[in-house]
């Protein structure tokens, strides 16, 4: 730490994101990225005459990509927000629609770990909502409080869903507070809010292309809202980074867009995937949250989840353990493909019989 | 504005950028780009086999790209910050090197636009400390106050440069304020204060890929700095968005390092035509400024600044004019290839033969 930095930032926890070794080649099960590449017209569009542009901005009012997202959501491209990931999002998100103990912010207290960090960064009080005893997020703790209401639909990293009528019932409760559902897991099984934007001014949805349309290492993020909403976070946006999202990215998005069947597809071969390594797990003896994501979120009676993560990590394969107290005996475990997972299941089968030796 | 927004920005003006008009093709000397592709290395370093890879995310710590800046300037990887464009950094360091009212901020009146901005966004109290008549900017107004400093040098709109030696008067005399360099044009002719930084704890260098190495649509901005000031603006950017730099990008910018004499000679060649483009346009009887920049900054007596703008776009140029009251008479007119310059050239002389009729 330097002696000038800010004095509200000296006691800040960063968010520590998941790991990326390099001392040898793993099976990433960790940071809940796609197994699928992009799609043929991504690899298409980024192509070499692309790249010899790059001398020249983006276009940082994102017009093409704008039109293709809201087309593909019958929206209009005013209803349409995009930025370098949805971490960038949420941020902007915080610092536009909370504020200090005017407007506080509340949340699951088992959620996206970087609600908090985003909450300390900008000053903003918060409440962390303890969640049900089996991991579910309790709807009448939403119904009632004054504050931004911030929730993932699916939650991480428990993967489990409010329906379509609950986070509804959420919104209609509080006209006059921001209600941001950020979905960045929503195509692997959950029901998205984003049509509920047609009806509520009070409603925010925030998703990403990093999950379900494999372009996490491009960094792409959008949120749908009413205009006034949406032109809040563009304000935001052009006092920070106006071009913020690089030329390639605007065009592979553009690309995943037209190919969106490819995509819609794999989250399907996902959610197989994923059921089949649940099933695979609890015969095992492990408990398994009903995950609509593209995470499985497990535990052990047999073996501590910190020490299944170590075991599995010295075998090549990744997963991220939280220290979290109510959430230390569990993994979240990407679901990759077939072959990853049966690798997967195959050195917990091992680790199990050595540990019951 | 939605009735959600933080009520600290709704006064807020966001930083407006260059136009990219989509009417027609124009000659785009108006955004400070190089008129020059990437290298060789960049296009081959962006191939398909990367882009089938960004479904996974890019590495957060930057290690690759870190340690080929380092390696470049004669640093160790601990004194460089990466993150996505320099606008992005001066947006970090804004904040976390500024406070409020506790460490005001002062900057040139006439400079990058986007400095009041980030000082309005996030409430640090500032001071736009006039120029000199000839735009030059006065050593003596940055050694005895006692606020965070920031100083384009290169300055733009301007072009003028400080020398290295009245950049180290500045800092040494400033023990105990952050000094901060935005060096984005230096490679154009100024004198870079990175090696300063070995022997002052108290300055950051910023800079970027966007001018000298043909990246601007890739955005990729550098900073240099002892370690505890590094390690505040990856506090920032951990707690913001750690993955903001994409995977192509990372790539683009480690093959331009290894690139280094292609771009450096576009530099020259730039220097070239703007020493021509000056001379011509003084010949004319435009001002120009002394630039050190890749943009030249002239104004005639014959033809507002304004008029010049409008009468070169209608004639497909596109050059930049600002508002604000003691430059609107001048233009600044990005340096591109010697065809370019030649095309602003003759539109100019028929515009001025036109007004004089």
């Amino acid at each position: 730490m330097s002696r000038f930095l800010n004095s509200k930032y000296r006691e800040l926890e960063a968010y520590t994101p998941g790991e990326q070794p390099t001392d040898m080649k793993y099976i990433k099960l960790n940071t809940n990225e796609s197994p699928y590449p992009p799609s043929q017209r991504v690899l298409d569009a980024v192509n070499s005459a692309e790249v010899a542009k790059l001398n020249l901005y983006s276009d940082p009012t994102c017009k093409e990509l704008k039109s293709a997202v809201a087309e593909l959501f019958g929206k209009r491209s005013e209803n349409i927000f995009l930025s370098n990931g949805s971490d960038d999002i949420l941020n902007f998100s915080f610092m536009a629609f909370c504020e200090g103990s005017k407007r506080a912010v509340r949340f699951p207290e088992i959620s996206y770990g970087f609600y908090s960090v985003y909450a300390e960064l900008h000053g903003v009080d918060y409440t962390a909502v303890p969640l049900n005893e089996d991991f579910s997020i309790n709807v009448e703790d939403y119904l009632t409080n004054d504050a931004t209401l911030v929730i993932a639909n699916p939650n991480a990293p428990t993967g489990l869903c409010l329906s379509l009528d609950e986070v509804e019932r959420i919104v209609a409760a509080n006209p006059d507070n921001l209600v941001l559902i950020d979905e960045a897991y929503v195509d692997f099984g959950g029901e998205s809010a984003r049509d509920l934007t047609d009806k509520y001014d009070n409603l925010l949805v925030v998703s990403t292309f990093s999950k379900s349309r494999s372009l996490a290492g491009a960094r792409l993020g959008f949120a749908i809202a009413n205009e006034a909403i949406i032109s809040d976070l563009e304000k935001i946006k052009y006092s920070t980074n106006p071009y913020n999202i690089n030329r390639l990215t605007l065009l592979a998005g553009e690309a995943a867009i037209a190919d969106n069947d490819y995509y819609m597809d794999n989250c399907k071969e996902i959610i197989r995937t994923r059921e089949y390594t649940t099933e695979a797990l609890r015969s095992m003896g492990f408990y398994c949250t009903d995950s609509k994501a593209n995470f499985i979120f497990a535990k052990s009676d047999e073996i501590g989840g910190e020490e299944l993560y170590l075991a599995l990590k010295s075998r090549g394969i990744l997963v991220r353990h939280f220290t979290k107290e109510k959430i230390k005996d569990f993994n979240r475990i990407t679901v990759g493909t077939r072959e990853q997972m049966d690798a997967l299941l195959a050195a917990t089968a091992e680790i199990l019989k050595e540990k019951r030796k």
